[in-house]
């Protein structure tokens, strides 16, 4: 069943539905692991027009579990995009004015080079034959796709949670080429307890005789029990208590009182084995491995001796960072390092604490103190580069 | 292997190494699941003597992964009783003063009858024939225990975690029987976020395939990957965000540079695996589902019509609560609601949060504060009941 489960699903990893940037052999990419990748490629979506100018284009950076369809029907879940609420006509970051690429990081599993990517050199499934992904490796995989559309300075980079770390390293690595940049909900590094969290979804994967030591997409099999068991654990991470306690209590699922068995008797119960279930008929396994680990190895501040300050020195990038009150997974404090760090090195900074019970979740939803921010911020934006936003 | 680990076990379930209670067809014990459990047994340890007025017993009542071996070598793991730091002679609870019990929870995997116990009907392990035990179907059967050492009131009943739930269901269902009462890291009610972690571990080990539906045993195998991701995933949330940034942060394990792999770079990593192995070695895992069962299953409140100070109305017990200030899995906000609840059933109670950083953990360790607070409020309620304590 698991088997025919996976036969039956669209090889987005390989056949993606998007349009695709191929790499060849002269264009390799060069991964922090030491070795280059070569061919790659990447699997992107726009919405909106560059103008002549070529200076409104916005790119948006997406989370662990996100891809490239963030503002057009998901092909995989039928589902509208994961920033609809945020980027389309008329939106908070309107099509009509910007032109808005958001692409498939490397290591994913929606069409960019990852795990499931078939390798010319074997015909079969990397696996886990690539090295360990880092962030800035999708950075530099993004910046070549930039380069394809002829950008030299993006308008804005944004994203949340690991599209954030994107961002921070985007201004980092190439500071000339980020006009502004939002961060959400996000930090400099990886926590221990956040580590912590993913080396638990991995283990899960990897406890599950199905993933095969990574290998189970050349038996027709997948990970599915692990991999849910892993979203389910992440997604706890993603709430916060109060909206837990808010949005199920300690209610009952469809009964009036507890069945004295191991059936899902709380909504909260109903609720999670939903969300693990959903998940594994639309993400692999192995990507999961893999983008969790590069979050991990995030660590902006080791990247440069040490200090967080010098990997912005010098920078002129406006910055606004918005963080969560009741985000347990990447808490305001760790907003709040990257603005003093910004602060040290000069560098134009707006900061934004938004108070919600939604948690880490908090960026992903209808959340309008959010858009106000983006929307503040990118007219402002939008006039000392001389982009035209409208009304 | 994992089934020469499970024969080359002792059978602690079945043949403990410690004294046995065994109540007959005579003596059944009322389950709230609405049966009765018949025949049943209970192993327990008992530390010092019973003075003559039997006025000196203290119950201690163990966490989720405890067990009765409280104050003296632990005869699986051959380590010290997970609480000797506290108990013993000398210490602040003094066994040369008082007669301290600790006996294994129904449901437990340690001598008590649980789903690893032999059922009499069937010959084979009772598995999930077990209806789910609850906090007060433990506290009937340690009751049962009390009984048979002659013992009509405890000096006092302590314990932390789903121990302090115990505690406070000890002091609710039998105030007369209970002189002091100390709840430590604990709450009248599971939360939602607690219920969602304690299923994300369930459904790990149910997702193992050698729990075949939970009769692993029949079968001389045991769902060890399952257990240790389960154990792994509640070991986070009894550490604090910056306990595991002060023991670990982002430290590597035995390396210079991290390897671009799946190996655990991280010490967090490694701590968290070693976590896991441990303890499938002893423990049973639907035992885990059964204890974690009955921590989610509890709600003091709504047993009692709702409104949490008519579980206590007109008790004459000393209660004194304990939290801790990193505690993110009983905050102090639980302790408090049981706090205001005894104010206004008129109760005597005292509460003292503790700063500390090592979060719910912290009731199992070495903590001062803890200590002096226990010893502090033990003296006085020895005063009061007129038993000797010494200097």
């Amino acid at each position: 069943m698991a088997a025919g489960r996976a036969e039956a699903r669209h090889d987005e990893a390989n056949e993606p539905r998007s349009p695709v940037l191929r790499f060849g052999a002269d264009r390799p990419l060069r991964l922090d692991a030491g070795i280059t990748l070569s061919p790659f490629q990447i699997a992107y979506q726009t919405y909106g027009e560059l103008n002549a100018a070529r200076s409104n284009a916005i790119l948006v950076c997406h989370a662990l579990t996100g891809d490239q369809h963030v503002a057009s029907r998901n092909p995989v879940t039928g589902k509208p995009g994961w920033w609809e609420v945020l980027i389309g006509p008329g939106k908070v970051i309107d099509t009509n004015r910007f032109f808005v690429i958001c692409s498939n990081v490397v290591g994913g599993c929606l069409g960019s080079t990852g795990p499931a990517s078939i390798s010319p050199l074997t015909g079969r499934a990397y696996s886990l034959d690539l090295p360990v992904i880092t962030i800035r490796d999708m950075v530099r995989a993004q910046a070549m796709l930039v380069d394809h559309f002829g950008i030299d300075q993006l308008f804005c980079v944004i994203g949340g949670s690991m599209g954030g770390m994107q961002v921070l390293e985007w201004a980092s690595t190439y500071p000339e080429r980020v006009f502004s940049a939002l961060p959400i909900a996000t930090g400099a590094r990886h926590s221990a307890q956040n580590i912590a969290f993913h080396e638990v979804g991995r283990q899960a994967v990897m406890a599950d005789p199905d993933w095969r030591g990574g290998t189970y997409l050349e038996h027709g099999v997948r990970p599915q029990k692990g991999l849910a068991v892993a979203r389910m654990a992440a997604h706890v991470t993603y709430l916060s208590e109060s909206a837990l306690h808010r949005k199920f209590g300690r209610n009952l699922q469809n009964r009036e009182r507890p069945t004295f068995g191991f059936d899902a008797d709380f909504q909260i119960e109903s609720y999670l084995r939903h969300q693990g279930m959903t998940f594994v008929d639309r993400f692999d396994a192995n990507s999961y491995l893999y983008l969790t680990r590069s979050m991990d190895y995030f660590d902006l501040a080791a990247d440069h001796g040490g200090r967080l300050a010098d990997a912005f020195a010098g920078i002129k990038t406006r910055f606004c960072l918005v963080s969560f009150t009741s985000d347990w997974l990447f808490p305001t404090e760790e907003s709040r390092s990257v603005v003093h760090a910004l602060n040290a090195a000069g560098a134009s900074v707006s900061f934004v604490e938004i108070e919600t019970d939604r948690g880490h979740d908090a960026f992903l939803l209808d959340e309008p103190e959010l858009f106000a921010a983006i929307d503040g911020f990118l007219r402002s934006a939008a006039r000392a580069r001389g982009v035209e936003v409208g009304p």
